[in-house]
């Protein structure tokens, strides 16, 4: 199952591609879409290509969007707004499933803690992804909610076993933590 | 030179289609756009395709939008841009010029009262247009947008003329103003 991860923003929006294979998780791609459209409508009409191109290079099966509630003004809440709207409206033309989760929930999955920092959530993903390198901001950003819907999608589909096997499933999802984190 | 005015709601898109003939106006269409996809990005998805249709079927020269400043909260903000952006998007992809303005403008220009409430903006849009009945808020709000569009375009061609034929061409557009007023 290949999860495509989702960090809009105003000026940047981070993407990042994990696969998940029984146990592992692999990491496919990430990066950052900063369109240079001279208007507003032109940007936003290149954010919306982008991401299009993202998926159709990519083929996830799924797409994991941050829930964004705070806002520094109403009017930041807005200009956010304008590229949440252009990346879920992509997102939906391509019928890709779409869940999103609030920061805290993604932050907890990946470092176990919902108030970790970007710094901590940048450090935990290149190690859960055995990546060289840091991943820019908002691109480490966008592979965290794609490994948190990879765990998420894990314990939710738990939801059918039996207490033991979901039990027994879920310290192997701890594990795979584990395993990855170090 | 045919305007598509447009404004953005979280739940209902409000669009309207106006002529601009030299001096005078004509109503081409208005309506109202709602989603109803399940999901939010199954209903911006929508609403991008609802909006390129209107587009195709008007063929507009020029769009303008409302710029939106105030918000209730942060929350609707964004709520409120994701259409927003969903609708610049759509424009942007149709190389259509988009041209913003402040709701005090739009208000201005037709019912010459920057501090007009929406009932009078109806009103003055019914007069103006020569419509049988008042149109649905939001796309009453979009037609207002056109008709300040039509207006502003009018006004700031005249910076190119001598004092004395601006002055003249200024008088012809309020002549219009007030000849669609009766």
């Amino acid at each position: 199952m290949r999860i495509l991860g989702v960090d809009p923003g105003s000026h940047a929006t981070g993407y990042g591609v994990v696969e998940r294979d029984g146990g592992a998780l692999r990491h496919v791609a990430h990066g950052t879409l900063r369109p240079r459209g001279g208007s507003p409508e032109l940007r936003l009409h290149q954010l919306y290509r982008m991401l299009c191109e993202v998926v159709g290079h990519h083929a996830p099966d799924a797409a994991a969007v941050e829930r964004v509630f705070v806002a520094q003004s109403a009017r930041s809440a807005l200009v956010l707004g304008q590229a949440r709207g252009v990346v879920l409206a992509a997102l939906g033309s391509l019928a890709l499933p779409v869940t999103e989760y609030a920061p805290a929930e993604v932050k907890q999955a990946v470092t176990g803690s919902g108030r970790a920092d970007k710094r901590q959530v940048a450090l935990m993903v290149r190690r859960l992804l055995g990546l060289e390198q840091l991943a820019e901001g908002d691109a480490a950003d966008a592979l965290a909610a794609a490994i948190g819907h990879a765990q998420a999608g894990g314990l939710r589909a738990l939801g059918a076993l039996s207490p033991r096997r979901r039990s027994r499933a879920r310290s192997g999802l701890a594990a795979l933590r584990v395993r990855r984190a170090r």
